[in-house]
């Protein structure tokens, strides 16, 4: 359709296996691409729900071998949560941005602020037992998918891990960038112009987050299990830029 | 590429001429498709710049003509901004949610929270006395397009009227739905089972913002002027929502 207009498209990948930890994360999408007859190009990026990069990594955590501080426990009847769940989040947290009857709302190690520091307690097994920590270092997770598909298929992809975050203001849940591999966090439009020549003044735009919410569009369908989604034809300049760069610094952050 | 799997594409509109006050929309949009070769179908989305839409229902103000009452001014000299511009933004909004030097977050009128209520000073011509202020209803707005594009070719589009905000905690600009018409603005997973069967627990989907968000990851490229999108493939129902219903009732805020 119209080779020649901007455009992108998005595909989500299927037939991957549910993720176990040890799995060969990047070896996992090269089958599931070839299998659904998308030949990876230069210049593709590949957005990974960070649930399968912490399955693929280990990051599971069984409940019944947490032991709640005193501080967990107050918090957690303050919030009306899981003592242990509450742990995990302080010990994942770096301060607590607010918190409530069920909410409790943090500055994650990593540097962003969501709800529960990401720690997710679905799609685990069904004894209820274990829940997900984030990836250690998310960058890392998507550098290496991006390395591991350069070194299989010689091209060269951006790799965006994506989680899914509430905000202020506004309802529904949105795919955000936690870990980014050649992709631009932010793209800086500054120093271009308007039709009349004037400098920009709304020009920083959250590119990563964007590609993040694009693929969470056919990936966020929670039950079909659609975890990477492809989206091809962007146009971005290449960066070795961190998902860190997009997060606000809290001394500049007037809600946090 | 592999109708089977899921996915959709984005595709700017080009060739749309330079808006001005009174122009028909729909039927500009119509003919910028058709001369790109788009026939639209029925579950297309488009999704247009809020920016468009006011300049074409003539939301348009002289500053010259603007008398900054006296809060106006006091408000102008603690951020620094334009007094002239400072009344308009109080005249669109319904509260303040925080100011500082070079910063004024309003509640808009609307609903939402942004920056400067969305009043626009780039784009409109050279001699930088002129802004738009957003739709009046944006929504109406939505609605008009889809009726037209009905009426036109007979064919059931979803339209989003977006506008690029500012975010509490991260940095760069995103898409989000100002207005909306056969899109839902939330997609409710709630009762949909994860893949061990257990209810989801994050089950609200901002559909219409990450649509949004998606095209503005083409239409955001500021001075190219791309101000439609046409996204083909999305799976949604049809939803007779408005754009409001994804914003967060004030009390339910932590952070307004």
């Amino acid at each position: 359709l119209n080779g020649g207009l901007p455009s992108f498209s998005a595909h989500a990948l299927p037939g991957l296996p549910l993720i176990a930890p040890g799995d060969d994360l990047t070896a996992l999408i090269l089958v599931a691409a070839e299998q659904a007859g998308l030949t990876l190009r230069d210049g593709d990026v590949l957005v990974v729900t960070s649930k399968v990069v912490s399955k693929a990594e280990g990051c599971i955590v069984d409940l019944r071998t947490v032991e709640p501080s005193e501080r967990a426990h107050q918090l957690a009847a303050e919030t009306d949560k899981d003592p242990r769940v509450v742990e995990l989040v302080l010990r994942e947290s770096r301060m607590i941005s607010r918190q409530r009857r069920g909410v409790l709302v943090v500055e994650h190690r990593l540097g962003f602020v969501s709800a529960n520091a990401g720690i997710d307690q679905s799609n685990l097994d069904a004894d209820d037992e274990h829940v997900l920590l984030l990836p250690v270092d998310p960058d890392a997770s998507a550098r290496a998918i991006r390395v591991g598909i350069q070194e299989a298929l010689g091209v060269n992809v951006g790799v965006v891990i994506s989680d899914s975050h509430g905000r202020p203001f506004r309802l529904g849940n949105v795919g955000v960038a936690i870990g980014v591999a050649g992709v631009p966090p932010l793209r800086d439009l500054r120093g271009d112009r308007d039709l009349y020549g004037r400098e920009l003044r709304i020009s920083v735009q959250g590119f990563a987050d964007q590609v993040a919410s694009a693929a969470n569009l056919l990936s966020g369908e929670g039950a079909e299990g659609l975890p990477v989604v492809l989206l091809r034809g962007l146009r971005f300049e290449w960066s070795d830029g961190q998902a860190a760069d997009a997060y606000r610094p809290a001394d500049e952050d007037l809600y946090r």
